[in-house]
């Protein structure tokens, strides 16, 4: 924390170089990748963090190892946790480590993928509506039948820290090649990673921007209203970022130190995943791509438009990135959040692809 | 060289150290990805090299660069290469780097990818035939009129060498983590890889495997005649791996010292693929996946039945992966060397993925 906030802004110690340091040889420490196809479209040194590579296949795994390995250190003998997907995998994952009981629920319409995984590592999966509000209500319903403490997938300072050390990591490499970030994205669903990001650039000059599914915009709302405001998630390809409403505990960070919030459509967040597959080479799920989506946004505020996804809102002046001091190139972090993604939709968004694209931003 | 070598045996000095040195900070140094599930699969440690991550998208940019930038600095002005692909794609690239004029010579079948990469590079590109004898004659023909030197896919000191710097790498970072390799396999078109692998494991207890689509077989075929033998290349989804003939100087290295070739069908390398784009979550092009295929026969000689590929013959004795000393649990290194792939062709192979197939194998 900055000696600048109000006290009481933050309800809670969050420590994200403590959880990075607890997390070293537990977690994959994930390459940092770029290419120079996104490098000549956003007009700036990319690079991406890709924690699609992850354990569990994505950054989810940091918060939820941290935060379980916490519980079970004070005694506890099971956890219990409600996600989109990628949460409930990694708390599974990370309570089957720690040999504790594991009961996580997830959407009814929850990425098939994602249901297997979290079965596959153990955990009782129960399957309950659609909105973040029926999620919690089963999963406070669990957790008083059996006494196991719930690990929210954002409203908990030990998720919060744990995500924000895969940002730590991604800003401590830049610094180490000489290429420090200007600017660091991540998606947006309840806003966890986005608040750690901003926790572990505390104290240096980076612009850390979150990125949502035009839709799926609490935070844009809150941040607009000065509290958590919910919305009815409009459809997205973006699974993972469709939580109705911005977490509490995220939102006291965000609120101080989120430069801005760039909202992404379907089409721009497609593109951004055919990228990242044929010329990355990675496989990122439509959440994970989100990032470079805003990035590239961003970094050209146009660059998406040659690739066939017009119409979008240009960003305000107040929005956009920074120039770069002097003739330097600017640099801009993304970290590449999960990559757990459906074959079906993996097959949908390639087929689609061009070779004329390719060949027109090679 | 070992100097258990007859004399003569290997026509030129083939130098993998002294390529990776040359090497190092000119090309990506890429990671070594591992999966659970792959290891599950394999009954074995499994360290994938991927050099999908490469600069040009495959590792024979490797080779490319280490031998332009000797012709470089020989005082050549140009530079002719023929290939199914990657390797045109990487004299490409390379020439930009030294300033050469580059002419490229692929067949009139080649993946669109890879003409639009050649392309893009800035090189001539000539399409002709679809064997390695009709684009050698093309080659022969503008090497003739310009005095620009060929620089042969796989029959080149500095290729071979190039190409066995990601396999040193590999060895080396495997020994680094407590894991050395027990066994390394690759993928074999012209065998350039493959024989600077086995160049690479020189002086370490590393068996070398090659992996040959099943009908793109000129290596095994040449290894049972005890020389080289053309095929006339089957129907595959492995591009990469069409060369009709393995090459002379690859053939001299590899008639010693590789242990076997391995033969995979197309279902096996779909298999592995998908296992690499789902759980490892990264692209790599069929001929880069082979690797894989081929290491999981070795590794079970039974595994991918599960995963629907029956009817393949199993290996022989004298094939099979040698047991690991005790009960140690054996490591097998798998380069996976390119990742150039058409959106088409991943949309077809990820289209057939099932989720029960991933859950089999969680």
């Amino acid at each position: 924390m900055s000696h600048t906030d109000p006290p009481g802004a933050v309800p809670a110690p969050i420590d994200v170089p403590e959880a990075a340091r607890w997390l070293a040889g537990r977690v994959v420490r994930t390459p940092v990748l770029s290419a120079p196809v996104i490098d000549r479209l956003a007009g700036a040194r990319v690079l991406l963090k890709a924690e699609n590579l992850q354990v569990g296949g994505s950054y989810k795994m940091r918060g939820g190892l941290f935060a379980v390995g916490r519980l079970a250190a004070a005694g506890h003998k099971g956890v219990v946790a409600q996600s989109t997907g990628n949460h409930a995998v990694a708390v599974a994952l990370a309570a089957r480590t720690f040999a504790l009981a594991a009961t996580v629920v997830l959407p009814v319409d929850a990425a098939a993928t994602k249901v297997a995984r979290a079965r596959a590592a153990g955990a009782r999966v129960v399957l309950a509506g659609t909105t973040v509000e029926e999620r919690l209500a089963v999963a406070r319903r669990v957790s008083d039948e059996t006494g196991h403490p719930i690990v929210d997938a954002y409203d908990h300072p030990d998720v919060v820290a744990g995500q924000g050390s895969a940002s730590l990591e991604l800003i401590e490499e830049a610094e180490r090649a000489g290429t420090p970030l200007d600017a660091l994205v991540l998606p947006v669903g309840g806003g966890g990673g986005a608040a750690g990001a901003c926790l572990a650039a505390t104290g240096r000059p980076i612009e850390v921007y979150g990125v949502e599914p035009r839709g799926c915009d609490s935070l844009a709302r809150s941040l607009a209203a000065g509290r958590p405001v919910a919305v009815t998630p409009a459809p997205t390809i973006a699974d993972g970022l469709r939580p109705s409403c911005v977490g509490e505990l995220p939102f006291a960070v965000l609120r101080d130190r989120l430069r801005a919030v760039v909202r992404v459509d379907d089409d721009e967040i497609a593109a951004a995943f055919r990228l990242l597959l044929l010329e990355l080479k990675v496989l990122a799920e439509p959440s994970g791509a989100a990032g470079l989506a805003g990035a590239l946004r961003l970094a050209t505020d146009a660059t998406l438009r040659s690739l066939g996804s017009g119409g979008t809102r240009r960003l305000t002046a107040a929005e956009r990135l920074p120039a770069a001091a002097g003739a330097r190139q600017r640099t801009i972090g993304v970290v590449l959040t999960g990559g757990n993604v459906e074959p079906e939709l993996v097959a949908r968004l390639t087929a689609t692809a061009r070779i004329e694209e390719e060949v027109a931003v090679a």
